[in-house]
């Protein structure tokens, strides 16, 4: 069963709103196998409405809406649905006497404008709204089936889980879609995708069919593989063949298959390897440190760490000799080899980790552009120092650094560099 | 003119993403007078694409659509757009060139793949991507201009910008909606809406009618004033007698009205006053200096910072008595005022900040529960420690600790407390 989202509402057309009601229907959807294949935003416009729920019906077999079921003018989705469907609105008194109880509740008198909200299009099933006045309506119509449900995400998660469990989910005997995220630092996606395409292209042919959509976020690629299947033993089986073919071509530059982001990764390394860890940060301003720390329980692993932007810090606070930055520069591997071990000394840590780099946007030099970054960690066991040139805006270049050491320390702990 | 926005990418039918590039498409449009009347998003779905533009390019006078310009096979926008106008598609041999040449800049050779970015519907304008490899493309169909643009944002945008200038302004006349955003720290939303609601309800009806919308972010509150107006001087006269009547009633609490963040305020009250700042963390991790070195030029004013996540470290570094830990506990004003006041001896700063609180989910008690930070700003002038009760994710936690922590030394350098 595939679904198209409607999501109602002009402030949905501002620059300031986003609508986030579709993820939570999508989620829903999803886990009993419908996919949603379109999601459109129309403003409080009765005709402009119309016309997308009239493109919608030829094209899916479920088609959700979500607001414009309010008591005012603007609240135009019934009208447009009866008008699409040749239904004529019809009041519930039923419907009226519910509104008005809910009211009286706060010893309210309800406005006759709420009214509107008991009008409904002939042949609707009422679905009840146990967090507000608009009631959710199904219809079905032909092989299409219709749910318009309110906008406040309070009041439509309740009627959307109860006609997935009562009318959509026995339709579905369990089956629908089930999905792994599989997170890959260090490597451009072209490089990846030339790498996995030749696997992930031959999924959707398969028995259970897998598709694949590889997504470039800052500082890493993810790619999302999605089976449809009868049920999740089925789908689990064929997921895990997926990725071990994966793994099989794309190897150590995997770094999570369970969800976990790479400060999680990092942190269960260092918690399972009774490690400690410091670091000695210049161009990530803290940025290093505040992402390993948004782990909860990090405080067992993260002993301390020093943001040392001016050289004089550095000298200072780290034993760094001044000869050393006079002669090599502070964005340089001696020096950030030097940050890594002066705070791992300083603090006493099984880890050192120094980032000194150019964020930008100024300090660039022909030799050394905006985006020098030089990460080197330092550990019980051995010592990696690497100079990167990253892309992007200042807070880009922090983001990236910050995942270059991470994942650096990673790929030593692992043993794979 | 009015608007219709596609964003395309499978990714944004998963319950994990949202299209976050139409609001960025909706202001620039905006400003110029053009109206977005609907938004969709498609998968990476060649026949779907083209059954939504078709659609579209009988609706709208300007269809812009993001995303599906990459190199890979999942990327099919330009397939769609070339079959829905019925245009060849054709290589454009400088596209290779200068992709070839952005490889090249890296050390890198241009897969063969990324020709596929250089393919364009005949009788394109190749619109300049100064920020990655995929070209926007610009079309005229009929009456009907279309637009296509890559999806990351750092790429969409200044190409977004260069068609609003050169391509679709010009028609306009300088008509169009005109926007401030004035940004509120340490207030609740429903305090600052009780004081505002009286003074901008009138707005509306005015000659050049404003309208607002109230946005309470992480941290902040958000006003959004839109007016309408016949070019940007009505505008701005019409706006900043509404901010006037806006600042007699919000006083203080309002930190900037010229799109400012905090942290830039901040910086540039310590760049007025020729001061320097140091930071000793606790539970903000790193997260506080790294938003504070988030500003170009930072360096000036940023000096260094400690993270002591334990005891140990609040100890040795910045001279912290073990007794004062013991007395009062790591969550406590004391404490935290010698934090401020340790890092600003030890950095040799004009201000010191200290924070130091219960970040969760982990580690509240029935006195200091999670959320429970203390912020202390110790300057050249004076001295505040404050205790806060946050609520939220641990992340959540973090973020508004720091927001705390500089709008504190706001307030303070201000003369405002």
């Amino acid at each position: 069963m595939n679904a198209c989202i409607v999501a109602v509402g002009s402030e949905l057309l501002t620059p300031f709103r986003v609508d986030t009601n579709s993820l939570i229907i999508t989620e829903r959807l999803n886990t009993i196998g419908v996919d949603v294949r379109l999601k459109t935003v129309v403003g409080d416009d009765v005709d402009e409405l119309a016309r997308v729920l009239t493109s919608a019906l030829g094209n899916a077999d479920l088609v959700v809406c979500t607001g414009g079921l309010g008591p005012t003018e603007d609240d135009i989705t019934r009208d447009a649905v009866a008008r699409v469907l040749e239904r004529p609105l019809e009041l519930h008194e039923t419907i009226v006497d519910s509104i008005r109880s809910r009211f009286a509740k706060r010893g309210l008198t309800m406005p006759e404008i709420n009214r509107r909200q008991a009008m409904v299009p002939r042949g609707a099933a009422v679905l009840e709204n146990v967090n507000g006045t608009a009631p959710g309506l199904w219809l079905e119509h032909g092989r299409t089936r219709v749910l318009l449900l309110p906008g406040p995400p309070r009041e439509m998660t309740p009627i959307l889980e109860a006609v997935v469990r009562d009318r959509l989910a026995p339709a579905t005997a369990g089956a629908g879609l089930f999905r792994r995220v599989l997170r890959i630092a260090g490597r451009a996606e072209s490089d990846i995708d030339s790498r996995a395409q030749p696997v992930y292209g031959q999924w959707t042919s398969r028995p259970i069919p897998i598709s694949t959509t590889i997504l470039a976020v800052l500082g890493q690629i993810e790619l999302h593989l999605t089976a449809a299947a009868p049920n999740r033993a089925v789908a689990d089986e064929a997921l895990d063949a997926a990725m071990a073919e994966l793994q099989e071509v794309l190897g150590s530059s995997i770094y999570s298959t369970d969800g976990r982001q790479l400060e999680a990764v990092v942190g269960d390394l260092l918690r399972g390897a009774g490690w400690t860890i410091a670091a000695a940060e210049s161009c990530t301003g803290g940025l290093l440190t505040s992402r390993l720390t948004d782990v909860p329980g990090s405080s067992d692993y993260v002993a301390a760490s020093v943001v040392c932007y001016s050289n004089a810090t550095k000298v200072d606070w780290l034993n760094i000799p001044e000869a050393l930055i006079a002669e090599h520069g502070a964005v340089s591997e001696p020096v950030g080899r030097a940050m890594a071990e002066g705070i791992r000394a300083r603090a006493g840590t099984n880890v050192g980790l120094g980032v000194t780099g150019i964020a930008g946007p100024g300090g660039g030099t022909p030799e050394k552009p905006v985006g020098t970054v030089v990460v080197a960690v330092v550990t019980d066991r051995d010592t990696r120092v690497r100079t990167f040139q990253f892309f992007g805006s200042r807070e880009q270049v922090k983001y990236q650094s910050a995942q270059a050491a991470m994942n650096m320390l990673r790929l030593m702990m692992t043993g794979r560099i």
